[in-house]
This record gives C-alpha cells, structure tokens and sequence, in this order.
C-alpha cells in the first residue's frame, strides 16, 4: 500500500502555489503559477530518482528506470493545471498519486520489469487555450504542434509565446514516446460514486463531447431611444440559443448534457444593446448518436434563432472528442486491483475528457476514479477525502504492478 | 447664424482624443483620455474669453460674463465622456454646440445681459461607473456626493480617487450655482427625426428608467460529470430573465423598451455551469405608470425562473429617474428659434437620459435634438452631417440669445 500521509502532504504543498480566492486554487496553464508547479514536480520527481524529460508542448516525464532495457514503459499522470476557480485535486491527483506509486516502489526497493514514467500533461483544462486536452492531444496526434502552438487566450497571448515565456518548452519531440500502457487516476467530478458508496470507480468508457463557439452579431444601439422593432439584439438571440442548448440536451436524456459556460458580452455596457455575443456551447455524451444529434439540432435551432432577429450567426467547433472505450486489459487490471484490495467498486463512465482519453488511441490505456463530495468539480469547494486519495493509489501501484511486471 | 466649419473642425479635433477601433471614441469618463479632452475644451474655451470653474465633482463652467452683474446665467453643455465604443457626436455636440454659440457672439460682438456658461458634465454615460448623469445628478441633489464618490468601476476604482487620479478635482461646491435657464443640444439616438424628415427636435419631454442590477447565483460545477438533474445554472437563468425583460417589455408597447446590456459570467470557462451572473436590465417609458409595471412584472417573473431553478436572485437598482416634462417657456423659445430659422422641426420625446434631465428640477431647461444617420448611437459608426450639426447650435443660438437677452 501507498503511504497516504505523504500522498496529502504533497497535495496540500502544491495547493500552495497559485491559491484561489475560496480555498481552491487558479493554477491556469502556462502562468508564472504553473511554472512554478512544474518546478516543485520537477524537484520532487529527482528527489524519488527519476529523470526528466520534457517535450516541445511542455510535457513532463519522469522516469523510473526498469530492469529490462528493451521494455516499453508503463506510464502514470494526468495534468498539474487548473480551472481559474479550480480545486486541489482535480488533475493533480493523477500526477501526485503516480509520484507517490514511485515513491512506494523506492520504499520497498521494488524493481519492474518495464520502466515507469510519470507525466504531467500540459493544458489538459482547456480554459486559457481551447481545446481541452490539449497537449496530450498533440502527442496522439489529434493536433498539429503548430496549430497548438497558434491557440490564443482571451488577450490574444499564443499558447506558444507563453510556453517559452514560462521557460517550459522541451528538445524533445512531442509524440516520439512510446507506450506499454497508461494509467490516470482522477477524482470522479460527478456525484455517483459518492451515492453509491464506492471507493473506486473502473473506468469503462469515457464521454464524448463537442464545444461549439458561437458568435453572434447583431447591431450596438442606444437601449433608451431605439424603438423595440429596430433592434438587432445579440444579447437576446445568445439568451435563446442558450436555452436551446438546454433544452435540446433535455430532449436528449438519459447519458447526455449541455450548457453554456463561457459568454462575453459585447460592449458589454448597461445601455447598449449588445451588438455581438461570444459563447460556447458544450454537449457531451457516451453515446456517439447522441452527441452528434445534439450538435446537428443545435445548429439548427440557433440559425433559426438568429434569423428571426436578424442576427449573423457563426458557430466553430473549438473542441471535440469521440466517446471513449478503454483497453480491456487496463480495465480489467484496475478492476481485480480494486477487488484484490478489498475496495468496494463499481463499473463507470467518465463524464469529462481526460487526456488518457486521447492516449487510449496510442496505446492499452484505462483509468481510475476516486469520489469527489457532493460531485462537485471546476469549484474551489472541490473536496475529497484522504483515504478517497490513498485508495485510489493503492489501485494505480497494484495495477502498475501487475502490467509493469516485477 | 454660427460657422459651421469650425464647429465641425472642433468636432473632428476632439475625436482624436481616445480613438476607438472604428472610427468612434472610447473616451471613458475619468480615464487619461478624459483629463486630456477636458484640457482641450479647457484651452478653446479660455481663447474665447471664457473663464473656468470646476467643482468637485469635476463638471467644468466656461463663464462669458454680461452686461448686468445680478442676472443669473444661461447655460449650455452636455458631456465630452463617451461609450467604451461610442461615437464622435453623443454629449460632444452639445458642449462643443455651447462653445461654437460663445464664438459666433464674440464674432459678432453681441453682448448679453445675463452670463453664459458652458458646461462639461462629469460622467453622463454611466458605463464605468453607474448611475448614467452621476455629476449632473449630484448638482441637482439627487445624489450625495460621497455616495458618488464612491461607485466602484468594474476593476473596484472609486470614481472619487480616479477624479483626484487625473486631476480634475475643483474647489467649488457642486450645486451651489443657481442657474436662469439652461439648454442641451443632443443628437437624437434614435431613428424619428431623420425617418421624419425633420431638421429639429424640439424635446418636450424625457423617459424614465429603471436600471436593475440582477446577481444570479448558482454553484460553479463541472458541464460534462454534473448530470441535468443535478445542476443549479445560473447562466441559463439569466438566459430566461433576459427573454423575460423583453417579453415585458414587448407586452407594453408603445412606448417602452427594455433590455439586458450588461452581463458578466462567473467563472466564464467552457467547461464550468456558471455559479454566477451580473447583469443589467435597462427598462425606460416616458409614461410612469408603463415604467412602474415593468419593473414590478420583471421582479416577479425573474424570482419565478430563479425559483424554479433553485438559483439565488438579488436584484439592485443601480439607475433611476421619472419622466421628465421639460419647461414650456424654454421649449417654446427652441421651436420659434427653429421657426425663425426656417427649420423643419417636429415636438419630440428623448428616449435617452441627458443632464438637462436632473437640471430641469433645478431651473428652466430644454434641450434640442439633431437626426443621426440610422438613428445609430452608443456605436462607433454614430454618423451626423455637418448641416444637422449646424442646424441645432443655430438654434440653440437663437433661443439662448432670447433667454440671455441682448
Ligand atoms: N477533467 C476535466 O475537467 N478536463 C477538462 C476537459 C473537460 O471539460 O472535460
Ligand atoms: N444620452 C445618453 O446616452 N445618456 C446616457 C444615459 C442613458 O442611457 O440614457
């Protein structure tokens, strides 16, 4: 068994860098904070023995070595970076507990078969630079680097300019690794597992997703004196379409969702009638029909929308991803581990991407959740419970165990 | 009649003073751009003679003395702040209408038995910090000038340390002034008088306003793990509050309006359920009773979706004033000044707030109205011509001349 204390010490010592305003943390992608992240990893990954190595997207790979010189490595990790209003564990947890699996290793002076790598994935959130996943994205080949490298957030910074500001651009070159397997653990960001009283959820299939960006234009006029039928109101038609997206993903139920996260308001002053509206629509769901029925009704009811206004409408997809289905053996890895140990389980769907969702495409991948208090994720209240964290872990080492081989 | 070169001249000089993105100004109150437009106006009007006072609330009073040392002045003016993406004319035409009037007397040599003062009111637009017609508000005692002082703008700036910021402080108590009479030449705003065919508006009366700030609250929650049931939106609530202020608005035609301008979403990530919304719902009739029931049917309606959805709703007046009848012995010397002149000219209703709103409680007050192209303000490509422009500082001339008496 992993060493639970020193697994929530490590947590707690990271949740220091890039503090919240409510308890929780905003340790965006590629700020000063995040570097400043990397380097604690960095500093703790050497202390355990391993050796960095670092990809031209900022990637982190920590290595273990293992006894076979010829073996493909069994990899660990997910992502160090946060919401603006995030919390402690979401991301960091993955990473943590696979140092923490290391360290373990190290204490019992365990030698594998395959080596082991710990990874931090650059902007797995998706706020700062759409899309989610990003950087991961890129390794499996979903992206090109210079289109990465291209992302621009809301001050018109390039995900590029700010990775080599920061001073974590890698020699490497990203994708080149290959993979025996990967693990991610993560907390669940949903409420099921914490109803159903499980420690541990196997992770079966991951949900599919579109994000649509929609920018409507309508005219910016004097709210006082423009007579009601002279109005083109993209505030309005962006209240509608966001209805809409909730109302299709209703019609849609069960094992599907939609909503309207980000919107900017154009100019954004109390008596202007908004001449343009930016907003993203996300829709998700298991179920490939589903999700494409969702964004395909979408575009359809937001263009009637807008012409009934008099609105332009544009609608670009900045994010998507396919429904997952995990690599058996991985699966079936983490399941005995969890039956082994004792934990209670239970089969799962992953509500959020993850970057082992785009790994799973290169190589056997599963991944395991932990449950989260009332569900509740993308929320400096984010909370789990220590002996959530080390059983979690716990699963990852015997897993890792078993796939890497001793 | 006055030059209506140079009063164009002074237009196109002025707007070079925080220039927006296309072709109109963002010459947000208080900012560097303020204090170097009000230092402008400042120079131009000691040119022509003028003396300067300024209060403490920063509204300047260009003074061309007259000939009888008892009589009480005639003032002029409107506002030189603008829109984050305003236009060249709104406010401006009327100070710089004021100034052009002082120039043709001094070309002409007319002297008046009564002063005339220009005047520059602090913070007519109300979009940095609200209320709308702060300072001209505070000289009419509808507001104390320590609340004033303290309006946050959205970065928490007090408009009472950005006045002292820039400089524009005076030593004269604000509404000490007692006025004979006072005239606001505006541009329209909206579309009547240039579908009319009219050279003039002759404002007989002014809209009232609510501004009811709204605060939304909902919990931040992850859009792909938080099933339907479980969310608390509060962006689809301020989707459904938006569509309700017009619908109300909508169901008391004619002669009322209503929208959402101002909306800011918390946290604003693609992947988070909104926690929280601020928005500003903007509602406006010139008939009371009309003005009363929307705001009364917006509370109501807006408490049900809130309800529904398990949302918290503050609702905040952040603006307000009654309509406005402005006087009959002013009105009536604008519309024979237009007569005289061989305008065209049409009575007319302002469907925008304006200083001589709150001056009117304090003095006889008219204001005067000029077409604008598409009836396009509070939006950079606001358009007037040169004639329209001259047109109305014609006749605010001639009906200053008969108030000021010669
Ligand atoms: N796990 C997680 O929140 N990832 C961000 C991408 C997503 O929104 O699903
Ligand atoms: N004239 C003008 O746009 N004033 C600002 C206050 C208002 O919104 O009516």
């Amino acid at each position: 068994k992993i060493n639970g204390d020193r697994l929530w010490d490590s947590l707690m010592e990271m949740a220091k860098i890039g503090p919240g305003v409510a308890g929780g943390n905003n340790r965006q992608t590629l700020t000063d904070a995040d570097a400043e992240g990397r380097a604690l990893f960095q500093s703790w990954c050497e202390a355990a023995g391993c050796t960095m190595g670092l990809d031209t997207m900022g990637n982190m790979f920590a290595r273990r070595e293992g006894t076979d010189p010829d073996a493909l490595p069994v990899y660990m990790g997910s992502h160090l970076d946060t919401q603006p209003t995030g919390g402690k564990y979401d991301g960091v947890l993955g990473v943590l507990g696979g140092l923490e699996v290391v360290r373990t290793l190290n204490d019992l002076g365990i030698k594998t078969k395959h080596p082991i790598v710990v990874t931090n994935w650059t902007n797995e959130e998706g706020t700062r630079f759409a899309p989610a996943m990003l950087a991961s994205g890129v390794f499996a080949g979903k992206h090109t680097q210079d289109w990465a490298y291209a992302r621009e957030d809301a001050d018109g910074k390039t995900f590029g300019d700010e990775l080599k500001r920061i001073g974590w651009v890698g020699d490497e070159q990203v994708g080149a690794r290959k993979m025996h397997a990967m693990f991610e653990l993560h907390i669940e960001q949903g409420p099921i597992l914490e109803v159903e009283n499980k420690d541990i959820g196997v992770v079966t299939h991951g949900q599919g997703l579109w994000w649509l960006q929609c920018t409507v234009t309508g005219k910016d006029a004097h709210t006082g004196s423009t007579p009601m039928n002279m109005r083109v109101n993209a505030g309005l038609g962006m209240a509608r379409m966001t209805e809409a997206a909730h109302q299709i993903a209703m019609a849609h139920q069960p094992h599907a969702v939609g909503a309207v996260g980000h919107c900017d308001v154009y100019p954004n002053s109390r008596n202007v009638i908004p001449g343009k509206v930016v907003f993203t629509v996300d829709f998700r769901s298991p179920d490939l029909e589903k999700l494409t029925s969702m964004r395909a009704q979408y575009e359809v009811k937001a263009k009637e929308i807008a012409d009934e206004l008099g609105l332009g409408l544009e609608i670009e997809p900045v994010g998507h991803f396919d429904p997952v289905t995990f690599d058996e053996g991985c699966v079936t890895a983490v399941r005995s581990a969890a039956e082994r140990l004792g934990y209670s389980h239970m089969d799962i769907v992953s509500g959020a991407g993850h970057d082992a969702c785009w790994i799973n495409d290169l190589a056997p991948t599963a991944m395991i959740m932990c449950p989260c208090v009332d569900g509740l994720s993308h929320n400096e209240a984010e909370d789990i419970s220590k002996d959530w964290a080390a059983a979690g872990t716990d699963v990852m080492l015997h897993a890792v165990l078993e796939t890497a081989e001793i």
